[in-house]
């Protein structure tokens, strides 16, 4: 990020002090005082009409936005003001990510209810601010408004990437390899597990499933890295599981796909997490989201390049999990035969 | 926009189809199906994790969200979803205007209760994408969620403008004129008229009103025009009424400001819905909201340039009210004599 500069402590708040009884002016103020000072790219930052970029030079502008809404997404009892905040721009990273996209800016919309403690916007800010230093992206504005219900947080992400490095689902081919990063069904077990209301878990494989749910690991530099060097055709990140992911590619490449079910790399505490619970660990890892993994196809011509740069993503396993196929049905393979890849999660008719 | 293009009709709705029963997928391709095909600066438009954006040659980027909340900044039974369709995209174009800037492309979040009607969905693009073409504004992506509430729609719109055109608030001087597009008040005499509760207006002077507040027109070519001809210095919209707008322009530049009271262009069927009301028809258009004119500083240099651009407007009246000033106070100046310029409404904490 930029200098440090010297800027006054924040006015420490009274205690108890709601979002109501600050009020929109104050809440503004409090998130410029903690936004460190705009690169020089960014000429005009928070607290005027509108936020103004520089381009970066001889790249495209690639632009998300994803929405966390409370009773939906999160429940305040599972995920503290910090992690949200820092899950709110990690799901928007995961889309970058996935156009093979660096990020660069970001604006905020937060939709709050007068009773939300004032404090849970300092830890919001918190975790989104911490997450946003890690990459260099500058939080360039936003806007607040009043929830007669749930909290809602909404963000908006920037990113760059140079033109014929964008990665798009419509690109895979028949025969391209299909790769997938980290291991799935984490964050499906920590979520399992938190709606148990248990107090802590005293598993620490556990422990790193609550905390896979409540804090994504955004792919950010390994889609940078694909993007960049050409490695991969077609990518898309799991938000919403590897089942819909493999659809998604498939359908936008007109391609079928073919998945060994062996070869899925399930997280080892997410696999005792659903043994225990007597599901079957690959079905729940398939159908399950929140993964923020990306699944990327690699065509022939490409691979000797993405082993080279598969060296470079400093210890994320990539794991090579199936292939297109020209034909178009979807399936998973195992010792024991073919069957329908399996039905992602409904996300808006069925939840819960 | 683009050429138009063939595409097979639309499926039509069942009748009395909700969200819930077409789901986030159907929703997103019948958005997509509505959505003119985008133009040769958009290479990935809706469909995959994020948008591709060809910035604009020797401009900066602008960008804005926006958020419109059900029971905060409207009611279903006063706007149609067409209507606030059309409101949430022109409260964002009317924020770009203040910058100077010329919108170019829009993401759109929705945030749904699942017992919405699907038809819904269909008006609202409709007058968002009705607005959108009028500009050659491309919808190039959002993201749709569920509420366990109010329906949220958020729009993020982008824009572009070229280095040293940008107005900004913090840009004024003690001197200045202090102008305004448009006439004031009409959009709180609509709301005023609508929370009565009657049919329909019989005055064509409330319709009027009424219109503006459902349907604002966010003064895009004026900041266009203002921004490209360097003919103003700072500029804010005025979506939360005049006194925020002065209180925003004074504060950021570090002036003061006097306004001259009987020189506030105030719209005449709000003039009388106010007096009817028992009201100062001043005092209501001042602190009063929504009405997405334009306020500018013109300095003493600019002047000439000034009054050749205003002829330029295509009939936006333009009315000088007042100026800014070296001493830090806001005056409200008439024949009565001086008095504080009043209080602008606090939107957060105490709405109702």
């Amino acid at each position: 990020m930029s200098d440090p500069i010297f800027t006054p402590a924040l006015p420490p708040l009274a205690p108890g002090a709601t979002v109501a009884d600050l009020g929109e002016a104050a809440l503004i103020a409090r998130i410029r005082h903690r936004v460190p000072k705009s690169p020089s790219w960014v000429p005009v930052s928070i607290g005027d009409d509108a936020a103004v970029v520089e381009p970066a030079r001889g790249t495209l502008d690639v632009v998300t936005t994803d929405t966390l809404v409370e009773g939906i997404h999160f429940h305040r009892s599972f995920v503290s003001a910090t992690d949200l905040g820092y899950r709110a721009l990690a799901v928007n990273l995961s889309d970058l990510a996935a156009m093979g996209a660096s990020p660069r800016a970001a604006l905020l919309s937060l939709v709050l209810p007068p009773p939300l403690p004032a404090a849970d916007i300092d830890d919001l800010l918190d975790g989104l601010l911490g997450l946003a230093g890690r990459y260099d992206i500058a939080l360039v504005g936003g806007n607040i408004t009043r929830s007669p219900g749930p909290l809602v947080v909404g963000i908006t992400a920037m990113g760059t990437v140079r033109r014929r490095r964008v990665l798009t689902r419509d690109s895979g081919r028949p025969d391209d390899e299909l790769w997938v990063t980290g291991a799935l069904g984490a964050a499906a077990a920590g979520l399992g597990w938190l709606r148990t209301g248990q107090a802590t878990p005293g598993d620490r494989f556990i422990e790193a499933c609550v905390s896979r749910y409540r804090r994504p690991e955004a792919r950010v530099r390994v889609g940078t890295l694909l993007g960049r060097n050409r490695s991969v055709r077609a990518a898309v990140d799991l938000s919403d599981g590897l089942s819909d992911g493999i659809r998604q590619i498939a359908a936008a490449s007109a391609t079928g796909a073919v998945i060994d079910s062996e070869a899925i790399p399930i997280d080892p505490g997410a696999r005792a997490w659903f043994e225990q619970q007597g599901a079957d660990p690959i079905a729940a890892a398939v159908a399950g989201g929140d993964d923020y993994e990306l699944l990327v196809s690699v065509p022939r011509a490409f691979r000797r390049r993405f082993h080279t740069i598969r060296r470079l993503t400093h210890g994320v396993p990539m794991t090579r999990i199936g292939e297109l196929t020209r034909e178009r049905e979807l399936i998973l393979r195992s010792s024991a035969g073919d069957q329908p890849l399996p039905e992602p999660w409904a996300h808006f008719g069925n939840y819960e």
